[in-house]
């Protein structure tokens, strides 16, 4: 916990996906919500086959889904949200000729039967 | 809003997943829940790493997870839900020799935490 | 349902995931709370793109998603999410250097807008 999940259309082409990712991690550490650096878990997929809408018009995404233990605030989720799709929007500029959406859901994981163990190596 | 995922195993190998995600689109937009065709953002993932159950026989799945924004009511959804299904049914037809499963999942997006940008291009 | 999703950091080299796949549905079916074997389905995805923390180290993760139909009290879901974690510990040892967080979610699904059809074949 957090785990976060980006997935992307794969027209995004110019994504520096690595990056974002850092980006978006140093995001949730500067939000002061969560104890450890290293508890953030984040990964990225892009997709190949996706389908925006139902017109022909070229059409792209990038949907970070945040998943945090239960127990937060309304107002502290809507600041996660903010603080990344902040990132987004650095991350990713608008271009002619295509439609892009950014979009950051923020869900509960459901605390009491999460189950975690770490191997330090 | 919304988010449709489709997940399949990759022994479905005749599905046509294009024209797959554009009828599902159609379908949600035919429901007349979703304001504009072009909210609908859907993407399709073949998992290559699966196992259905514990027997050695040879089986499929094709799974839609639909996230809309919450606060629509039950029959909504299990409208939603029957109409996707149904969408799927004509699309994979019963194969000798596999079993295959068809299943459709609807799920709240938590509408307060939600952020969105549209970069129109 | 019920609906198991494997993810994990590509650096996990070792890892036998149809092994895995089969003994996290052995772990399901032994829990007796499922009906019928073959409704468990299971798949694992690999990520070549993904970020932990924020510091240099080299990091990894396997992350267990169970998606369950609405209805089980706590203690059933801890029990799950307790064996699946067992099952997880027991096919990835600890590595000099490597520093593996492995985790187990369960949550629910909604129950009366599920749809399903099976085709037996």
């Amino acid at each position: 916990m957090p785990h976060l999940n980006l997935e992307y259309s794969d027209n995004l082409r110019d994504l520096n996906v690595d990056v974002l990712l850092l980006r978006l991690n140093h995001a949730l550490v500067g939000s002061g919500q969560f104890a450890e650096e290293l508890d953030i878990k984040s990964r990225a997929q892009a997709f190949a086959q996706y389908r925006v809408g139902t017109a022909p018009a070229e059409r792209a995404f990038a949907h970070v889904r945040l998943a945090i233990l239960s127990g937060r605030t309304q107002q502290v989720k809507q600041q996660l949200s903010n603080s990344l799709l902040e990132v987004l929007r650095e991350a990713i500029p608008a271009q002619p000729g295509l439609d892009i959406q950014l979009c950051v859901e923020v869900l509960d994981i459901d605390r009491e039967p999460y189950a975690k163990l770490r191997l330090p190596g």
